[in-house]
């Protein structure tokens, strides 16, 4: 089944690889020496891609977990006839190539997820193989598979060492998802050295232990007995791992070492590599015979599936008009034109928490949204994220829409990146605003590959109360502020809470974090003459009396209600200041200058932001002249209103903050 | 064994957890209820701890990584006669009481670990074991163990599905830390409801891939079943897991499902739960019997051990009194003389990349200092944390100084707080910079926990360059500066890099983190003729030429030498500016407001900050007037001076920004 060509083209992947590197002069050998054979194997004979629509819903994708070896994804790119040049590669690691240093998603077509943070790959593919089934318990009939692709992931002992892939793999286990299949480049070595130093595990019984099915190949060049391996694990009820024994650097006179990992070779060792696998064509020369092999084994091959897929598509559109619309929204993520029509609404003297806000929020966009789905990390209950009218998404109700990712916050944030990167649905997920430090890998990766989730994050503050500083976030807002490319909203009642979710769901291009309280907030005033106030991000919430405000009091969430008490109690004083809510800091920042300075007077400099959280970033909004009121320790255990007392969270703090800034 | 008064002991703890928690009106009484058998087996009859000093040296160690358990831990170290008093169980959940929520390391005597985020517990054990066999390596003779004891956990399903359980577990089996037992409340049920719904790992095959010894006791309540397990689990050659299956909420008429998990039980449930326990004691109290065995069993035999030891102890000062006099330094971490006599001094005209300087500081404080230890995961040869003068820490060199986590570096955060929380040694750990955000979570209990580690964070910036935005943090030294508790040190040139390790050497109350560049830094003559500028958190490093200075840069780390170069050419433009380097937001925040505004006059407000990351935080110092330089995208792949100069970060870009100021 394989010949000679065949073999020529595994070797055309490493010399395309090892010359790009050489010619950076920085990237990672190692791997695509040792992985080609199965990278080739995966693409030549079971990949079913359209190099000419890299973004075909139904192709099978395919996750680069080892980032690292971004050299070998380009070469195959390339030789498959992807978009993809020889200049591209000649401009590896380049400053504004289409090749950079790991593959990112947008830049590189065909690249399915950005990856290089070890492990992530394996739990966004998690989320991918998610979405597919559940797409295609949606759309599928008996007579047609419209949604019906594998997943597939190569990677490495550091994707295993990493926690995230026992999360991802437990779920994936315990979820069957059978057509999730990971190539595991089992090479013994690391970037320190042998792995065995750090890393013994037997991948066979740690997979059984989640109910895997696992396969191993011994000798990392037999292609096929990796082809066999593949085709066997398409065929099972589990998720798949083909642990395939390789020896890195494969051909280079330090095969086997940590030495070929992370460096170019050197000249001399190239030639040599060259030389050991008798590669000799001139650099970034590939024979005709492989590129013919390519076209064939790749290109023509998955662009056949395709028309094939395109012409059941169209037969689909005939006899199940109704599914054909349903999933040509979901698919260009179209929201219904009714999405908002049953959105809770709130008047003065109603009032309740957030997370039953989000809670109403989401059962009025699931009755209207069929691809709105998501879930949390055994935290349902608190988070209130369940979909009441539905079930749980699980090996037997692929169509349920509540996701129960486990007490694992990393893999659910991961996943949720696969979901999104698949395409077809709408997803969130939830759990305590603490523990988003363990999802923070996650969702980095989300805001640089422009994915638009939605974070639950609820239980926000000391408001917590007797669980205590464990479980009471404090800089997790900020540090969430500073990140690029996200949107944070901390609501500070009901309103906004709906306000915020709008915008979630109208956010094509980034994450967007909602902050959502456990205790009551009551409806204000203010949000309800201006309903757009969150979608600018700041606005004055409650006015000054007469003329000019002497001050400004700027609060976010539960705050902002503190603050109009304080606000009323200064007028006592004779004090006439004005209240800002700033649910969001980056959508402020992005609005008008004159707008921004019409709520913020660049001349009123008496200025005090309240909120329970790190007060380092208010300044942004006090300057040098005003003050912040915040929590610069970690939290207490206590009831809720003795915590916020001990901590100075009550008006009279706020009216004595204010008086000093004379 | 075990009699009627065991059994009355057990329900002891139970009456007593959950009094406290319907008193609190908050807790989580189902793992009392079911683990109440298997922590007063291991309290009674194995674990070695005196009451009297709860902070002894050579006492087992116990971890109750399930955290929310509190009432179970609480109720038996009131039993034991620990400090905990029955006043101090009323008051569970209290603002200051000595009964917090969750277990706080520091409150409450006889904690030895700060728990409530699942999974960290365990993984901190397993640098507590890690610790444990090094010290004894170290310190104990064929005839005589002065370090030599257990380690135990006892954790929930909710910590074993967590990802860093999976790298604590993988990296203790590959360290055969045997004297490592976890005792796994196996009850099948978490907080939404029962796990099968996402949880089906088997852990019997689980952990025999890490290579752990593996035992299952069939019924929770089978105390002799449990004391065997344990007491076989103590002469493995292997970590050993004992799963033993209980019913959560045992005894209460909702056993067995999440209802009993997280909240009180109510009155009339209460009095059920204890009618079915045969329970029939008034609230808050306890059976002579009952207090009269745990005197017995726990506090004499603990007391005893304790006294034996120090005997044994008292000859060990005879018999090896060098050895002897290392141990007492060690334990008291007191740093000998000269421990500074070999660190690395720097001129005018050197320069280096901060992880060199950092290389040989480490090689400096390592030959001086035999308790100074540490690692990477899997970045050593990056990091530069190798202490080249000894070998790698591994289950046959247990005296070797270099630890090798693996790519697991929220396993090696974790393990690092629990080899800091067991004593004896002074630990640092390192990885990228950009993967600090895997670790959030164990940082931030470091810090709750007042704990004095080192993380050496290399590749700090853009300067990254080739790898691309996945390698380059952007947010991440804002971020850690917006968390309580720890000291952030970005230092400008070798200088600053050395005294930044001098304050992380004499930190003893919080966590240091370093942040170093991979590329050059030459030797700034401001930080030669200011030896204590680090100290003070920032300061005047290139002055203004004549009389006040018209406006001020200040800067971090490699940009404070491009403020520099600013400074110089915006002399040129009649600008005559100085220039503050700010290497630690915390500490200069903690200077007397007279040292702060000799820095920052706070009449000058024509500011520019410069840093190679997001800006939110910088209008800290420069206010409302000022301007920030940073980088508030992700970056980009590319040679690194290329990268740089497409951000902006040029002299003349400084220039240009500091002219818009007018």
């Amino acid at each position: 089944m394989f010949d000679e060509t065949d073999q020529l083209s595994v070797n055309a992947l490493r010399a395309l690889s090892i010359d790009m590197i050489e010619r950076a002069g920085s990237g990672h050998p190692g791997l695509p020496l040792d992985a080609a054979p199965m990278a080739y194997v995966l693409y030549s004979r079971h990949l079913r891609v359209d190099p000419q629509d890299p973004e075909w819903i139904n192709r099978d994708r395919f996750v680069l977990s080892a980032g690292h070896g971004s050299a070998l994804l380009y070469s195959m790119l390339h030789l498959s006839g992807f978009a993809t040049s020889l200049a591209d590669l000649k401009q590896f690691r380049q400053l504004h190539s289409k090749t950079p240093g790991h593959p990112e998603r947008g830049i590189v077509a065909g690249v399915d997820a950005t990856t290089g943070p070890l492990g992530q790959g394996l739990a966004m593919a998690v989320g991918m193989a998610m979405a597919e089934t559940h797409l295609a318990a949606q759309f599928n009939t008996p007579q047609q598979q419209v949604i019906d692709h594998f997943t597939y992931v190569m990677c490495g002992d550091g994707d295993l060492m990493e926690g995230i892939s026992h999360e991802a793999a437990s779920l994936a286990g315990n979820l069957k998802l059978n057509k999730l299949i990971v190539l595991y480049d089992s090479n013994d070595v690391s970037l320190d050295g042998a792995t065995a130093r750090t890393f013994s595990d037997d991948a066979q019984q740690r997979f059984a232990g989640y109910h895997w099915d696992y396969q191993k190949v011994a000798a990392g060049n037999d292609l096929a007995a990796i082809d066999a391996a593949i085709t066997a694990a398409k065929a099972t009820a589990a998720p798949s791992l083909i642990e395939i024994k390789t020896t890195i650097g494969y051909g280079a006179p330090k095969q086997g070492t940590h030495l070929v990992h992370g460096a170019p070779l050197g000249q001399v060792d190239l030639a040599a590599t060259k030389r050991n696998l008798g590669w000799q064509e001139a650099p970034f020369t590939v024979p005709a015979a492989v590129q013919q092999r390519f076209q064939t084994q790749v290109q023509q091959r998955g662009h056949q599936a395709h028309q094939q897929w395109q012409a059941d598509l169209a037969t689909y559109q005939q006899t199940q008009p109704a599914l054909a619309a349903q999933l040509h929204q979901a698919l260009t993520q179209e929201l219904p034109v009714d999405w908002q029509a049953d959105l809770p609404q709130y008047t003065l003297g109603a009032g309740e928490a957030g997370r039953q806000t989000s809670q109403k929020v989401i059962q009025a966009l699931a009755a209207k949204i069929p691809s709105f789905w998501g879930g949390a990390a055994d935290l349902a209950s608190s988070n209130k994220t369940d979909i009441a009218a539905s079930g749980s998404f699980s090996a037997t109700t692929r169509q349920a829409r509540n996701l129960n990712f486990g007490v694992r916050e990393f893999a659910e944030a991961a996943a949720m990146n696969g979901i999104a990167l698949h395409g077809g649905t709408h997803v969130f997920g939830g759990t305590f605003f603490v523990f988003s430090d363990y999802m923070r890998g996650a969702i980095r990766l989300a805001a640089l590959q422009h994915l638009p989730v939605t974070y639950i994050f609820t239980h926000d503050s000391l408001a917590v109360g007797e669980d205590g500083p464990t479980h009471e976030p404090v800089e997790q807002l900020m540090s969430l502020r500073a990140m690029p490319g996200i949107s944070v909203i901390r609501p500070a009642d009901p309103n906004e809470a709906v306000a915020a979710w709008r915008l979630a769901m109208t956010t094509n291009d980034r994450p967007t974090v909602l902050v959502l309280t456990r205790q009551q907030l009551a409806v204000l005033q203010g949000s309800l003459s201006q309903p757009d106030g969150v979608s600018r991000g700041g606005y004055v919430i409650a006015p000054q009396q007469h003329g000019t405000a002497e001050g400004i009091l700027i609060a976010s969430g539960s705050e902002v209600a503190l603050a109009i008490e304080a606000q009323q109690r200064l007028r006592k004083f004779g004090h006439d200041v004005k209240v800002v809510s700033m649910p969001c800091f980056d959508r402020f920042m992005q609005q008008p200058v004159a707008y921004r300075e019409k709520v913020l007077p660049r001349q009123i400099r008496r200025r005090v932001s309240l909120e329970l959280g790190t007060t380092l970033g208010w300044e942004r909004f006090v300057g040098l002249d005003g003050l912040s009121l915040g929590i610069e320790s970690f939290g207490a255990s206590g009831p809720a209103a003795e915590v916020l007392a001990d901590y100075g969270f009550t008006a009279d703090a706020v009216v004595a903050a204010y008086q000093k800034l004379w």
